[in-house]
């Protein structure tokens, strides 16, 4: 049996054996320092030529940039040492002696890094990225399960789009055509009729010709729904969730957040509550910035920016005027030029994570929007359907995963934040 | 505030409000026994004319199936109810009156069931099976994290297919073709570099011409991958992996697995060790039973069901010959013509759930393979570089979510297993 390196202060001053990669090395002619990183941590193995036999000393000489290695030897307290142990090698096999490596310790540009995703995962920096990654998906499922939300898997493939057709990717499917799917939103709305509160979490899809640091071609959705749950009670969900992943993470990625030198503090305020501002409000604020823009507008990255570096904490913009907003939204009771949705902008200056709405529960109110829209309503009879049998109240929000994941890590660009980002012009490795 | 069904019995004899469907009802001129069904159970309400204002009564006369309805009203125990409790209603309040629903008392055939599934997902069995679907994938989840499997997602875009392209869903990636994933497995390979056991958990797609019992366009598998882990140790995985998932459904989903009447003494032997047979004994086996079967051919979806029926605990079927299974396998040392893979069988003719193998780690093997196999080399390039740079013996496996959920509940068709299923003919709704 191997140990691995996280667990290595249980075992100090016993001889134990470690598996992992070298990823720095040097000699001074009669010891090795050998730096040895497994998915765990790190340690510095130490080869003494007097130490060790011939055969050992040999296989040493030959030790290269992320080769394989098996050590054996004698783990100590090294305080000069960054992961404060040491192991003193008895015994060495080599697993394999690796090529010589392309990713050095030079600077390298964004193309060849990404050219080389399928080993630059193996970073430090990059590998803790996705350690937060899935902290913060397990965070996600671990509060809907808490919350007694249960996962129902909505389909990629769909026959129509929900919200226009420009920027989906289409198949031929046998003598149809299908599309992938940019949001499970809608069939998670007849999911509440029999399970109540639901959420799906998977891949979606946007055929987008924008390149921004807030874009993928591919990225992981998490939509959740409940019935009986009007407007406020819809952010206060979000609110929740948002402060639940930022205390998981802060909890259990200490090392990773450390790894990032990420800023905590920041991370530290994501408590309740958030602060809850108004569309005309937060249009009324841009001016005052001096940005150009009126009431009508919607926001982009810029302003969204802008918004986004005011507060210290997550931040709800509510009722947008329905008309920048998709058909489903239900108009504010009080100004039916209003929609009860909000969107949730991360702070310093990360922009919108969630889009949230209340829905329209009531059949006519939803056939007209179809119509105003100018959206075909066969397409959409079995989503209308759900307002004929037992409407009921419900709202429902999506999380975008990389750009949370982005914020929470304090990365700038979007393209670190999965294991193998696709972009416009990047469909490899 | 309202209250759930499944909390009912903390409520007894005290007035409370339940929100749900209409599921069944009738009236005896001067009592109303409505049925309400909510997310997590279901209730009589009983409305007696004597003790209802007029309004109220009046209401009661408009309900119809599937009608969202609110009652408030005192619970109380009545062993002749199914539940075991009863409501007397003191006050109600129509959500919405549903029109007639679809769905009757009488059977439907598939097809009908099939174009109304976002209505017939609100069935008592509908609903069982996605909420035993939700546990399972809850279970997989669980397990990974326990044993310190991190998620790493692949992606669903990819520049080529991983095992031919006979069955793949392409669509125009800008200026390029992408093909939608069958498996995410030769990504994880790349990850366990940098984070050692990790997992992924997504859709995948077959364009598969075949109507079967057992197969779906869009389907759901969860890949493990893990370095240092060869065949016994990768089958040891997968069978505490599966002992888990039967424990955890058995445990948490009694009401459920009711419903379905599933025998539960089979889901009981889900207990390791589970038998390991070869490749060769099992078609010896079948050859007895007067399967025309020989070496070198692979098991169709009948002989599966024919090897499962003979083992009351999923089986583990090793060592089939290299040229019947993918390139990537690792040769047996004693017996190069076989590979060091798996396939797990699940009992009672459910037939495969799992597929794994140890991997090839030694670089010209693996490009020997390719060039025999036929495949083009310049793809898998960056596959080829994991043997290159700190090769290490490792392996993984993949497991089928519908197969499972099916297998554990019992089904005979895989269409129920999923919210929205994707078939040949099928893309609505």
């Amino acid at each position: 049996m191997y140990i691995l390196l996280k667990n290595i202060k249980k075992h100090l001053n016993k001889t134990v054996t470690l598996k992992g990669w070298i990823f720095n090395y040097r000699s001074s002619g009669s010891i090795y320092f050998l730096q040895l990183r497994d998915s765990t941590g790190e340690i510095q193995a130490i080869v003494s030529k007097k130490e060790v036999n011939q055969k050992t000393w040999e296989a040493c000489e030959k030790i290269s940039l992320e080769s394989s290695i098996e050590f054996k030897g004698k783990v100590y307290n090294e305080k000069r040492s960054p992961s404060g142990t040491e192991m003193l090698v008895e015994d060495l096999k080599i697993i394999q002696i690796a090529e010589e490596y392309p990713i050095g310790k030079k600077a390298h540009g964004t193309d060849f890094l990404m050219d080389h995703r399928h080993l630059w995962v193996r970073s430090k920096r990059q590998a803790a990225i996705l350690k937060i990654r899935d902290e913060i998906i397990w965070a996600i499922r671990s509060f809907f399960k808490k919350e007694n939300f249960i996962l129902t898997d909505s389909p990629i493939l769909t026959p129509t789009s929900c919200e226009g057709t420009s920027t989906l990717f289409a198949t031929n499917y046998f003598d149809k055509k299908a599309y992938l799917s940019q949001s499970g939103q809608l069939y998670l709305e007849a999911m509440i009729y029999s399970l109540g509160k639901v959420y799906d979490f998977g891949p979606t899809f946007r055929a987008e010709k924008s390149k921004t640091r807030r874009h993928l071609t591919e990225f992981w959705m998490m939509d959740a729904e409940a019935a009986f749950v009007e407007h406020k009670e819809n952010m206060k969900i979000q609110e929740k969730l948002l402060c639940y992943i930022a205390e998981q993470v802060l909890k259990n990625c200490q090392r990773e957040l450390e790894i990032l030198e990420r800023d905590i503090k920041p991370l530290e305020k994501i408590k309740p509550p958030f602060p809850v501002i108004t569309y005309e409000q937060t249009i009324k604020k841009l001016q005052q910035k001096g940005v150009k823009i009126k009431w009508g507008d919607d926001f982009g990255g810029d302003e969204e920016t802008i918004i986004s570096k005011m507060f210290d904490k997550p931040v709800f913009i509510e009722k947008y005027p329905g008309k920048i907003k998709a058909f489903y939204m239900k108009p504010d009771t009080k100004n039916p030029d209003l929609v009860l949705n909000n969107d949730c902008l991360a702070p310093e200056g990360y922009g919108e994570i969630i889009g949230g709405s209340q829905r329209i529960d009531d059949l006519k109110t939803l056939e007209e929007k179809i119509k105003e829209f100018k959206l075909p309503k066969e397409p959409f009879e079995w989503y209308i359907d759900l307002r004929r049998y037992g409407s009921v109240p419900h709202s429902g929000f999506g999380l975008g995963i990389e750009r949370t994941v982005a914020w929470i890590c304090g990365l700038k660009h979007i393209r670190e934040t999965i294991p193998f980002p696709r972009l416009i012009n990047r469909l490899n490795p």
